[in-house]
């Protein structure tokens, strides 16, 4: 999407821009397509000539003996064998007439370094062949068959560095074009600019100037090019590593809690009423009436609770009109969610929750520690420090508050214990627990109701703080300062939720909180709590990457719709 | 959502029928809360005054030594033992002054008898005691501490039928009122009318005149009765059921791919452009511009190959704006999406997906015996006939024709084999496979490129039907006669994507068409293909339920958003 406050001539330029772009790649793509005609016309005299071309078949002509092999399972029991391998082709190198080098990538982050070598003898493997693989467009895909050695030295540069392919065959099954809108090194590169904006003649410049890892000096790209490039994105190790990472936070979540009795459901994304606050909510026109895109899956969980589910948990889209463009938002985020009941406390709910993020994380310490260390390579983070077993670290908000006051900052000097907690209160709060207790991981509970919705379950006890505000069964759990999951205990009876709803100055009457108080009326409903985590900012957050929109598959802000 | 059509003299009408309701609803909860009320006032003198009662806590008074259990965990080891349940309270019974049963129930359709005996010796229940408890409104949430114990006989109405439960105490946590807006037997019958226009007096008589369980005369309610009782409709074991099921389908295709070196992606929601048949799609405002809501996950899916993740799979919403008001037709449902990379032939695609549905049905055949006949109990039906492990059947879409021409009704004697299947000649189809080769479950495979969309890979032989309509590497699944599955190989090379893209009369520079086109002209994209599956569908239609919305948790209609 064009930032749609953009000048119309600044738009035109823009255009024009994109059409002469276009063209350019249109002629690129007519020479490509020609000179591979013409390759093919004269290679009737090479005696490798079956050996290596483009394929406009899956299947090429292999040995039938060849196996097909991943390059992630290569390992020593394949030396000396025949394999066929299909990866994405990068880096080639010419060493001389009859030999090149090339490397081969597959599977997020697997690569191999492939060989060919003239030969007369059968294989042949002509000198031809060599200028031919070795000129092939970096990110093509290819298939080829080859000898597995050993080299003589490890090939440092590539993950499976003690075996090389002797490549005998080679196809190019979906050519690259010549020119990549971003290479590979490029996308490997640490990002820095995160605006949507399209930069302009200073910001290029600036972004050039950008501190290039220490290896290399391919210039970084703007994540606006990374998104415009969108499969060369996801072709970086480092974004490889990443998804492969939210992959496993799912898996880890999931499993936990089935583990534990909780069902999985699926809430609606469109809902007939705006009923956590109107502002930020997307509309819709539906069938003559108006629908809203669902902010939370809140009263959907608390509804399956009705409905004798006992435990449940979500995963899905939820989204949040937010004009905001920064890299700690977006329109559309995948929550995950959980609700049960409770049987004697909601400190149960805090440690189920609490459990189910301290498994997460050490799920991720151990299951991903080599996506890991890619994802460091490029973007630097210290260990998310954890707290030990049974040391987990749990503050009220008022000792949270207190301590702001005490051990934080100057500026923190005066919060208030009945008044919520800014982001850079938080973040500093995070500083003081780090220092203080050794841990990035920590709970804030017991937090004032002036900062909770209605539903939020009022402390039995009747404490209160500041000037006399209420605290509640409400808590959240933060990462290096930051927050990833809400919870609590919710109301469950009619009459304390009805006036709780008044209370906030909601009609009771409204859409959506009627049918939602009509519920809690129609049936007994359970005593329950429940949590909600951000699954991209819990991705984001663990690894300390400089956007949450890393760790989305296809980021949406206010400004970005495309791809 | 009401009817949008609807007379304003009638919405008028409706407004003040639902104010009367409302009126009442508040009148009976202020009668209920005097009544317990005054019930706490003259317990004084009740020696078991101690033992029940309306609890506001999540821990009333039970004793130290009673072990928390749930209903489905009760076995013959707990005979003798003093346990804690929590449990739904329904159908109780008065026997004499002395003695009365409830039943308990909990995890969707486990239920046990409780038995409530007065006794002067400790553990007391006093006569009040039993007469309180087997007054408490059905549906109410309670607690209660009870001596297991074998009943003389086992208690058939129950699923613990070996053992009862003997109380000594009962709280009840959350109390139902004493009108349900639909009773658990209602909610249990099946629903025969599923239109979600309110029903008209003469309607109404139809309905209560629908033809009763053999066992029962509760009159059915509709499905509009239904969901305005949202949590009552899940209550029903029918439904939990159901939503039992409908998790191990998810659980089953997740874990089949994920064993097959599949990776989870979520697509988004919120989209630039409608990139798939414009007429369907939900609009919305978004920040100045247009967006789209997802009407499948197909070009995520390829971007994800495109990226490099060589095998992924999607569980998510996606949206129809199609005003169907049909039994089939929901507006948001839950696909399950599959993309792989080809290596040899599309038909790696075809065996993964066809392994994909068998290994649900095998599996929830095996795993869920019980929820069918729960399901079957209520909505009767013939087990899903399935093909022997080897002799799956799969029919080219012009030998289906030639079966429809051949054995299938007369008036499709003329079906053409260049023109896409109509519904009706689906389900004919159905039977006359069902007969022939005794499965529900086939695959009709190679549709003509005319019923299929741009993307859908041409076979490579160049085989044609009909008037010269060249065949696909494309397929449906089908079970029942009802398509459950659709998918094929899609085109990777860019100019050939072009082309189809213009003979299907698209502009390839339009909004969302020219990003994926984009893409694959960006970088050499592997040869690909998959499919998707309705997840709604594939439950509904296994368990041949009356109407896919029994299968959702939230049906969205176009007349229905709420709850």
């Amino acid at each position: 999407m064009e930032d749609a406050s953009a000048p119309t001539s600044k738009k035109g330029a823009k255009k024009a821009e994109a059409k002469a772009k276009k063209e350019a790649l249109k002629a690129q793509r007519a020479a490509e397509l020609a000179a591979a005609a013409a390759a093919n016309l004269n290679l009737e005299d090479d005696p490798a000539k079956d050996n290596y071309g483009n394929s406009q078949t899956t299947t090429p002509p292999f040995s039938k003996d060849a196996e097909e092999v991943e390059i992630r399972s290569l390992d020593e029991s394949y030396n000396g064998k025949t394999v066929i391998v299909r990866a994405w082709l990068q880096n080639s190198r010419v060493q001389s007439a009859k030999m090149g080098f090339v490397e081969l990538r597959k599977g997020g982050n697997w690569n191999i370094q492939g060989v060919v070598l003239a030969s007369e003898e059968e294989p042949i493997v002509s000198r031809r062949m060599v200028k031919w693989i070795t000129s092939i467009n970096p990110e093509s895909f290819v298939a080829v068959e080859a000898k597995v050695k050993q080299p003589l030295e490890p090939v440092k540069s590539c993950r499976v560095s003690g075996l090389e392919l002797h490549i005998t065959k080679c196809f190019v099954l979906a050519p690259a074009p010549t020119m990549l809108g971003m290479t590979l090194g490029a996308a490997s590169q640490p990002i820095v600019n995160f605006s949507d904006e399209k930069a302009q003649a200073g910001d290029v410049d600036a972004e050039k100037a950008a501190k290039p890892a220490a290896e290399t000096t391919t210039p970084a790209a703007s994540m606006l090019t990374h998104l415009d490039n969108i499969a060369m994105h996801k072709r970086a190790p480092v974004q490889q590593a990443i998804a492969d990472i939210r992959i496993q936070v799912k898996r880890i979540f999931r499993s936990y809690l089935e583990d534990r009795g909780f069902k999985e459901f699926e809430p609606p994304c469109l809902i007939g009423a705006a009923s956590e606050g109107g502002g930020n909510v997307f509309r819709l026109a539906y069938f003559g009436e108006e629908a809203f895109l669902a902010q939370s899956p809140q009263f959907y969980k608390q509804f399956e609770i009705a409905g004798g589910r006992e435990r449940v948990f979500s995963i899905g889209p939820v989204f949040r009109a937010e004009n905001s463009n920064t890299p700690r938002h977006m329109t559309e985020f995948t929550g995950l969610d959980v609700e049960m009941e409770i049987k004697h406390s909601y400190t149960e709910v805090l440690t189920t929750l609490e459990g189910v993020l301290l498994s997460i994380f050490r799920g991720i310490q151990e299951r991903c520690a080599d996506e890991i260390e890619t994802v460091r390579s490029v973007y630097h983070s210290e260990p998310l420090l954890l707290p030990e077993p049974g040391k987990e670290v749990r503050l009220t908000f008022a000792e949270a508050q207190k301590l702001l006051r005490e051990e934080g900052p100057a500026e923190f000097a005066n919060v208030r214990d009945d008044e919520d907690m800014s982001t850079p209160q938080e973040k500093a709060l995070g500083e003081v627990v780090r220092l203080k207790y050794k841990t990035d991981f920590y709970v804030i509970d017991k937090f004032p109701e002036t900062a909770r919705p209605f539903y939020a379950k009022v402390d039995d006890a009747g404490t209160t703080v500041g000037d006399g505000v209420r605290v509640t069964n409400a808590f959240d759990f933060f990462i290096r300062g930051q927050e990833v999951l809400s919870g609590g205990q919710r109301i469950h009876d009619p009459a304390e939720l009805e006036d709780r709803i008044r209370a906030k100055g909601v009609d009771p009457e409204s859409g959506g909180i009627k049918e939602y108080l009509t519920t809690f009326r129609q049936v007994g409903v359970p005593p329950h709590g429940g949590g909600g985590i951000g699954l991209d900012r819990v991705v984001a957050w663990f690894l300390a990457l400089p956007s949450v929109h890393l760790a989305a598959y296809y980021p949406r802000t206010p400004k970005r719709l495309l791809p």
